[in-house]
């Protein structure tokens, strides 16, 4: 098949295996809310089938969940994951992606993908943020050959139209925890601003676009950026500033609390950055229902596995002969097939199987703990499932 | 499950899902010779089933085939594997493997597997050849903490009956390949006395035993190596020392054609090393069955993939809008499902699957080949197979 023949017959391509069940923006359905807790549980259909949450989602920032095919993202139960629009302009660029029939032809994967807008990578390159950030867009230097980049919101919008990812990103400004609360009110209003022009700019009909809240810690600033976003109508919101740069606890506990309640009801909440366990179970009592994070497959490729204990480290001696799973009640591939012994065999003498076989069970965990946490959301317990689940996990 | 039960219950335990079908030695049954050439058609009756030659082993140094699942490993058409004794002694130890229950229920893979004697790894390691060769073994140190290490026939064997492999081979001296006539005449006396040390320390009733003939690209040589070894009677032989460091093209051709007369119909016969395309067909019209190799994942690994018309580099940055598989006529996963775009994009991002992909497709191209030529021998047609093959190949 030549590049051409893609390009003039995008809906006819018979070299994958998939196709889109619709192409329609997708939509959230509210089953419940748990009895005690403001955690609900719901669906979202996609151009690829209704999915169900909680949901945690996989990161695949240039293309590919770091070292897994996409059948094996599939079979940890996941359903969308992420993909990062920075690194993708970057490399292989918007274009590339576009011609070859979009992103889920292009890396393979037959579920729905969310894109980000490249504002948390784009801020974190801004080195002087006064003057390097202006009301139009933000210059930085690429991280790879430190060339002089410039990205604005409808720039991050026709990007991520020409990706075809199913859900998007308003472009937003993402201060460092440390920021001050003129800093963050200034950020704010800019914020709003850039996710209007960006609707503005957004033209993919089977796309969905998200707006985001920010305003760090401070109710008003969040309340003030709930309101102003969701007056804008998008098909979904996110929280952000929440995992930037060693945000506290408190304070990501904070800024949902303060969010949540101008968020409508008819539309799905994702709260951005966040897997560590606890986080996700505090995070859906909160009444979120999406997350993504890099951590299950980053902590991976450093040898460490989410248990219900806590993490474990398999590069620790103490497994050289350990001929146990990594969790025996795990039904994850790895847990299925191999031992403690031979995963840190393959962690000392660096053999790639083995964080292949960490980032499989460790996005596992993730999906089934929001598996267990919808159970627990139906039969209104989730509050005991929590502290059962501290009980263990340290 | 804890160390105790797996040492006590070996042949019970459920966590694993394969299960032997023999416990036996290898039987190989010659079905047809090609009628020009020497090439044979043939079965090996293994442990794990009867699998069919000429064939391709695909080398999983460190109990694991680098980058790719079992599973994968078997969806490529593969049957045989092969792992190292030197790297698993070192790591993880063969007694570890021999607690998880030998190298099958450690490295989760149900077919047969071949261990290499560990001969070639310590030869390079041997600094002063004169001094650290000697009659009783061979004193090297370890590529890993340069620890002195000391390897002797017996032990060879030794680890090789711990590591339970269904296939072991003697250890050898593995000559360099600008040895002297002389050199090589020594070596291959010392080689046979080591078979014959190895052979007496063999205790592993479902482990096959090879010898491997010696002798560089001298006629005389090689003939008394074969008639020597055949002599003390293995369950199949191997022809060594032509991918030591850089033997020629003719001289490979040579030791095989010196070597093959005095190897028994009746037994398997093995090139160690070889796994160019045009040398393995080379190989099979002079009568060699089975042959192993680190190339298709090397080069993966590098970006390199084989095709019909030669090594491509998926590196190059023409194939940067190239939507079409890596071969239109392959029926590898890589083939199946991702183009030369994508995969560029992978490797050119650093990305794992990039490599993974590359080794899939590597090895089914092999096994492929073998799979064509097993037909070329049934149609006896192998020589025109081998014009076909060159005429594209470059």
């Amino acid at each position: 098949m030549k590049i051409e023949e893609v390009n003039n017959s995008k809906k006819e391509v018979s070299f994958f295996f998939f196709e889109r069940v619709n192409l329609m923006k997708i939509e959230y359905n509210l089953i419940k809310t748990e009895k005690n807790t403001k955690a609900r549980l719901g669906t979202i259909k996609t151009n690829y089938g209704t999915v169900e949450t909680p949901m945690f989602m996989p990161v695949g920032t240039k293309a590919t969940v770091k070292g897994l095919s996409p059948e094996e993202v599939k079979e940890t139960g996941s359903a969308i994951i992420l993909a990062n629009t920075y690194h993708l302009w970057l490399r292989p660029g918007e274009d590339i992606v576009e011609k070859a029939g979009g992103l889920h032809k292009f890396m393979n994967y037959d579920g729905p993908i969310l894109t980000d807008s490249g504002g948390f990578q784009v801020f974190s390159l801004a080195k002087n943020k006064k003057k390097d950030i202006t009301e139009e867009g933000v210059h930085f230097k690429s991280h790879i050959d430190g060339k002089a980049l410039f990205l604005t919101p409808e720039k991050s919008i026709e990007i991520q139209n020409k990706l075809d990812s199913d859900i998007a990103m308003s472009f937003d400004e993402c201060p460092p925890a440390s920021a001050s609360y003129e800093y963050l009110k200034n950020s704010v209003e800019r914020t709003i601003r850039w996710a209007k022009r960006g609707k503005e700019t957004h033209r993919n009909p089977n796309q969905s676009l998200f707006g985001i809240v920010q305003g760090g810690a401070y109710e008003d600033l969040r309340k003030y950026s709930a309101i102003e976003t969701v007056k804008l109508d998008f098909d979904g919101y996110s929280i952000g500033g929440v995992a930037n740069d060693g945000e506290s606890k408190e304070d990501m506990y904070k800024a949902i609390d303060y969010s949540i309640p101008y968020l409508p009801e008819n539309k799905v909440r994702y709260l951005m950055g966040v897997g560590e366990p606890i986080d996700i179970i505090e995070g859906v009592i909160r009444g979120v229902d999406i997350f993504d994070c890099v951590l299950p497959t980053r902590i991976a490729r450093h040898g460490q596995a989410f248990t219900r204990n806590g993490k474990i480290n398999l590069n620790n001696a103490k497994y050289k002969e350990d001929f146990t799973p990594i969790e025996e009640s795990c039904d994850c591939y790895a847990c299925k097939h191999y031992t403690k012994a031979y995963i840190r065999h393959l962690l000392n003498t660096g053999e790639m199987l083995g964080g292949r076989l960490l980032s499989i069970h460790n996005i596992r965990f993730l999906i089934r703990l929001t598996e267990e946490l919808r159970e627990a959301i139906k039969e209104d317990r989730i509050l005991e499932y929590k502290e059962e689940f501290l009980e263990k996990y340290h």
